[in-house]
């Protein structure tokens, strides 16, 4: 059952199948929702019956996809005999386990992250793929299905986010290779890119504003430290999620190594976001104070009050600035 | 003189030139330095003298890039035979005139801009090229010298930029393929991103936190307005360029159609820089307080006190909201 064929078996099977199951994982994004509906609709192509499944509901941002609105939060029922997960290490990452699955199922497993499970019959597993939507482009193809302006925004969009435009490190020559072929079909970049990007709440905005007014720079400009009161969230009526990504704009400043963000999620509840840019180790600071991560994004918890975990975070940080780079 | 050969009487020339003059445009991007650097360091491989002119400094967010040293403020003296700009529509983008140029000189025109003025003796002018780096990239090719490590950076940077990360609409299938072909070379993404974006100034961020701070939101969330005073200028200590930008934050807002950034850059002289998502006519607005631009960016000046040329706006905009759906 473990075995990692490539793309050949799954072929195979999906060409046979006459009804798919499609699922994808919990805190859906763009990968997962854009990969699962080009298939399914090249699946759909080829005369298949397909359901589509995420345990939560399309992120908004993500609703103008095309086939967006065919997702639905409900197990197929009755359940067709193939069933394909998509970007899943596992399967509870679509809040399932085997015992969900009948016996007389085939599991197809189709993932570009290193820690996957093979918990499939047929497992097409590459952690060289930028995103899943590298592969779902590949296995389209395979299955002789031209990709048309639907998939093509699917696949774009699986990429786009995967790789935060390009920008990160798992971006490969491949990945602009695949991207230049759905370039290829007409997409609407502006479009496209306004509808993932310029969806920030005006509840977030608040909150960035909120972190930059208190922001602190130390150890010459080298660390940049932000923090969010319980208060602070309240006042701008944003969840504690909306925080995710503003130390960014902390790391985004020359000159500055660390960039640490402290929220308050609860009293004497501290949770430290850390994130650097060249040399420094975050992962060492955070495991200091209990947490860990790598060494470019760390996390970790305090439970001491604000202004004792923000001066007990200089502290630490400023003295391994001043002795790191002697390392 | 105003032939629009394609490369090969530029690669003509410049296989001939022992000396080669390099000359790129004033207020220098990423697009301009990347593209020149890489084509002087080809043309250095080929053992050719090579002179790198730029009428500015290089921008503290491009020093990274390889040869970026090599750059002069002073035109070459004596003037090789062999002249090549870079980027440039025309000389005046060089601050330079035809009578800066001796008589026997042979001028290469080497550009991406629609409004090019074939002002070379030869020209090589493709408008459905994203940037000049991806011109850049193929005379390289075509002069037969190998793209190393150093090559790649530039090239990648000048199509980043000016690309915006391959979101703006110029992006093409072309763009992807070669820059497919550089990231072949092994670059380090995350250093040469790092490097390009994470450079914001101290004073960059408290502008932006203070036209933050003062957003509103009309027109049931269709628009959103920020103003900058002379004195918020001064209190962030940032000169009047650092606004560059800030509008988009506003502009990201979900449900935003237009977004307003009004800054003062004197005593009642108001400049408006507006956008639009993905319908409203900004350069009509604009018009109306006699400015212009493009649908989608345009701006204007207003020489009336900020209150007032807020108010103005507001109500201009919110007027044209409410028929312009219907249209």
């Amino acid at each position: 059952m473990n075995d990692n064929t490539t793309g050949e078996k799954i072929i195979e099977v999906l060409r046979k199948a006459p009804k798919v199951a499609l699922f994808s994982h919990v805190s859906p994004d763009g990968d997962c929702i854009g990969s699962m509906l080009a298939i399914g609709l090249a699946l759909e192509k080829m005369e298949k019956e397909v359901t589509y499944y995420n345990p939560n509901s399309v992120p908004s941002y993500l609703t103008f996809l095309p086939g967006a609105s065919r997702i639905t939060q409900a197990i197929p029922n009755p359940q067709p005999e193939t069933l394909m997960f998509i970007d899943c290490t596992d399967l509870q990452r679509v809040n399932l386990t085997m015992s969900d699955i009948l016996e007389d199922s085939t599991v197809l497993n189709l993932d570009h992250h290193v820690s996957n499970q093979f918990f499939g019959h047929f497992n097409w597993v590459d952690a060289q793929a930028s995103a899943c939507g590298e592969l779902a482009l590949i296995l389209i193809k395979q299955l002789g299905v031209e990709i048309d302006m639907d998939m093509a925004i699917n696949l774009y969009t699986a990429i786009v986010t995967d790789t935060g435009c390009f920008q990160y490190s798992n971006t490969t020559s491949q990945t602009h290779r695949l991207s230049a072929e759905l370039l290829d079909k007409g997409l609407d970049l502006a479009s496209i890119h306004h509808n993932i990007y310029d969806q920030k709440s005006l509840a977030q905005i608040k909150l960035l504003q909120c972190a930059l007014s208190g922001m602190e720079i130390h150890a010459e400009g080298q660390l940049a430290i932000m923090t969010l009161s319980l208060d602070e969230f309240d006042k701008c009526g944003a969840e504690q999620e909306l925080s995710e990504g503003l130390v960014n704009h902390a790391r985004s400043i020359a000159g500055v190594e660390v960039a640490v963000l402290l929220k308050e999620v609860g009293p004497q509840e501290i949770k430290g976001g850390l994130r650097s840019n060249l040399w420094f180790n975050v992962n060492e600071i955070a495991a200091q104070f209990g947490g860990g991560g790598h060494k470019r994004a760390a996390g970790c918890t305090l439970r001491i009050p604000m202004a004792e975990a923000k001066q007990s975070m200089i502290t630490v940080i400023e003295e391994a600035l001043k002795i790191g780079r002697n390392h």
